[in-house]
C-alpha cells in the first residue's frame, strides 16, 4: 500500500500526538542542520537571484516544530540581508506534507506567528512573508517550475513511497518472516529490495526538486541513515526489530496474526552515506556540498531523572523506554493501525516500552542522522 | 471583535456542515458567475502573459464546492488554450480562507481530484497544476507581488472585517436596539456606520489585490448586495431581521440577555450597485468590466415537495424554512455561539425556521447576488 495512504504523524496536541512527542528530538536534529541551512541562506543571498525567495519545507508535519524552522530561516534571511546591505527579499514559504497531515493546526497558529514576527521585525513584515501549505507526496512534483531557492526536509526522507513491492511477491513463502524491516536474520534479497526502493524514491525526489528549484538553489535534507555498510546494523533499524518482537509476543496471546507480521514491511529505509552519495551523483541534477552523520540518542538525551510517566491499561511506566515508545507511537501509529487494527495499539506500546527499557540497560540506543547539503546545478 | 476570530463556516460533512448545506445555492451562484469567469479566462490567455498562470479563490471554504470552481476554471483554461493553439500554461491555484476554515477537508480530497483530472486530461496533468492553501483575511495582503492573473471570490465579500466599531461606542444607549443589522427602525447613523466600514474594507481589499495581481489581470467577485438605494431594503438583510426576531423571542424565555442582542451587530453588509461602483472607481486600481445583479431565492429554488426534514429537540420541521435555517446556520453558527453561547443554537434555529416559513407564506424571499468583473489597470 502507498505510504501516502497510511503514513500520518498523530495529529492534534494530545498525549499521543506528534506535536507533543517530537519537540526535543526535532530541536536536537535542527541544531545539527542549522549550520548547513545558514550556509545555504548566505549562498542564496549572495547569488542575489531576485527580489523574491521561495523556500519549501517538505514533511513539515504539524505542531510547534513546524513554524520554528520557518522562523529560524526568516531570522537568518533577515539578519544576513541586513549585514550584506540588501533589502529583505519577499519570502514565499511552502509547507508540505502528505494530505492526511493536520494542516488546520498549522493554519490556526499562523495569526500568532505573524503577530510575533511583526513585533520583532516591524509592521510591514506581514506583507513580505507569504506562507502556504501544499499537500502531496514529495516523491513527485509539488511546486511550479523554478519557483524555489531553498528546500529543506527534516526526518522525512527515510520514509519510502511504499514498502518494497518485491517483498510481497509470494505471500505463501514470506521472505522476511517474523520481521518488519531488514534484520540480521533477513535474507539478502530483503535488503536488496529495500535498497532498490530507496534508490527509485530518492532519484524521483531529486528529479522532482530539480525541476522546481532555480539553478544555484540550495537544499538541506536530514534523515535517518547509517554509517555502517551493513544494512542490518542496529543503528539502522533496531527500532523495527523491537517492534517486531513486541508484535510477535502478541501472536501467542492470539491478538496478532503471524501472517500479518510476515506480510508487513515498514516503508522505511536508513541508507548508508555511500548509498546516498551514489544516488545523488547518479541522478545528476545536484552537486553535494556536504554529507555528514550525527548520532542522536533514541530519547534525544533526556535526563533520566526527568522520567516520563505513561499510564495505559492500568499499567504505569516511568522510563526512558516509555518516552521512546511515545515518540515512535506518534509516528507509526496510523500505519500499524491499518495493518494490525486499532485494538492492539495501547498494549503493543506498553510491551514496546519494556523492550526498549531492556535494550537501554544493555546499550545506549542511537539513531544516525544524516545531513545532506546540495546545490542545484545550473543553469 | 474581528471577523477573523468568529467567522467560520461549519466544518466537516455533518448535518449542520457548510459542505452539506451550501451545494445547491453555490451552484446557482456559480452559474451566474460562469460567463464572467469564462470571459476573464479568455482575456488572460489572449494577453499571453507567461507560461504560468496564477489564480486565487478567496473565501474558498470547504466541501464539494471548493474544488468544483477550480475544476471549472481548469476546464476553461484547457479547452480555450487548445482552441487558441496555445500549450496549456502551468496553473498555480491558491485557495484562501480564514485560519479557522477546515482546510484538512480540502487536502484529503486532493488525491481524488488529481486522479480524476488525470483521467480526463492525461497523465502529465499533475505536473502542470499546483494547488496550495493560504490562510488569512483577504482584507490585507495574502500573496506575493504580481503573482496572480485571475482572482475569484464567491459569497464572501459581504462579510466585513468587523462589525462597525462606531456602533459599539456607547453601550449604555445602544444605537441599534433589538436589531443585529440595518433595520427599517434603525437610525441613519447605523447604516452610515455600516457603509463606512464597507468602504474601508472594500478599499483595502482592492488595494491588496492590486499589489498581488499582474497588470491586465482579471478579478470576478460575487457577493450579496442590493439593487435598491435603501440600505434597509428587505432584499438586503431580512435574514438578519428574522434572526433578531428569533433571538428576541428567547429573551422572554430568559435564555438570551437583551443586552447581548443590543451589543451584537452582524459583520455583514449588502452594498448597492452604486456603492460598489463608487468604491472601485475611488480606489482606482481596477477598471470595471461589468457589474450585474441576480436574484437568488433563499432556498435557491428547491422544489417545495422535496421537503427537507430536520429533527431538533423532538420537534420535527419539514419545510422550506427548515432548509433555509440550515443554510444560514452553517454560515453564522460560529459567530452566534461566541456571542450567545452554544446552548441556544438548536432552539434558535427551530424558531428561525418557523419565522422563515411564515415569511415564505407572504412573499418569495430573495437575495440579490452581485457579480462584479474588473481588470487590474497597468502597467
Amino acid at each position: 500500500m502507498d505510504t501516502l495512504q497510511i503514513l500520518r504523524m498523530n495529529g492534534g496536541e494530545g498525549e499521543t500526538s506528534y506535536a507533543k512527542n517530537s519537540v526535543v528530538q526535532q530541536r536536537k536534529i535542527m541544531s545539527y542542520e542549522s549550520p548547513s541551512i545558514e550556509e545555504a541562506v548566505t549562498d542564496i543571498l549572495c547569488k542575489n537571484f531576485s527580489e523574491t525567495m521561495g523556500m519549501a519545507d517538505l514533511g513539515c508535519s504539524s505542531g510547534p516544530n513546524t513554524l520554528t524552522l520557518v522562523s529560524e530561516v526568516i531570522d537568518m534571511v533577515n539578519s544576513k540581508s541586513q549585514k550584506m546591505g540588501f533589502s529583505l527579499p519577499e519570502i514565499r514559504v511552502s509547507l508540505n506534507d502528505l494530505p492526511g497531515n493536520d494542516f488546520n493546526d498549522i493554519f490556526v497558529s499562523l495569526p500568532t506567528f505573524y503577530q510575533k514576527q511583526e513585533e520583532e521585525k516591524g509592521k510591514g513584515f506581514r506583507n513580505n512573508c507569504f506562507i502556504s501549505c501544499v499537500a502531496g507526496s514529495f516523491y513527485g512534483r509539488l511546486f511550479p517550475k523554478k519557483s524555489l531557492h531553498l528546500v529543506h526536509s527534516s526526518s522525512s526522507l527515510h520514509w519510502l513511497s511504499r514498502a518494497p513491492p518485491r517483498l510481497a511477491v509470494d505471500a505463501a513463502v514470506p521472505l522476511n518472516k517474523g520481521k518488519i524491516y531488514i534484520s540480521k536474520t533477513s535474507p539478502s534479497s530483503v535488503s536488496k529490495a529495500y535498497l532498490s526502493q530507496f534508490r527509485e524514491d530518492l532519484s524521483l525526489f531529486l528529479k522532482s526538486r530539480s525541476e522546481e528549484m532555480v539553478p544555484g538553489g540550495r537544499m538541506v535534507l536530514s534523515f535517518l541513515g547509517r554509517t555502517s555498510a551493513d544494512p542490518a546494523t542496529e543503528h539502522g533499524g533496531h527500532q523495527w526489530e523491537l517492534l517486531a518482537k513486541a508484535l510477535t509476543s502478541m501472536v501467542s496471546e492470539g491478538r496478532v496474526l503471524e501472517e500479518k507480521i510476515d506480510s508487513f514491511n515498514a516503508p522505511y529505509y536508513a541508507p548508508s552515506l555511500e548509498e546516498v552519495r551514489n544516488e545523488v551523483e547518479e541522478e545528476g541534477s545536484f552537486v553535494i556540498n556536504s554529507l555528514k552523520a550525527f548520532e542522536v540518542e533514541w530519547d534525544a538525551g533526556f535526563q533520566t531523572d526527568s522520567a516520563c510517566e505513561i499510564q495505559e491499561n492500568k499499567r504505569k511506566i516511568s522510563s526512558r523506554g516509555g518516552r521512546v515508545a511515545k515518540t515512535i507511537r506518534a509516528v507509526v501509529e496510523s500505519m500499524l493501525e491499518s495493518q494490525f487494527g486499532r485494538d492492539i495499539i495501547d498494549d503493543l506500546f506498553v510491551k514496546y516500552a519494556e523492550l526498549v527499557d531492556d535494550y537501554f540497560s544493555r546499550a545506549t540506543p542511537i539513531y544516525i542522522n544524516l545531513v545532506l547539503s546540495v546545490t542545484r546545478k545550473g543553469p
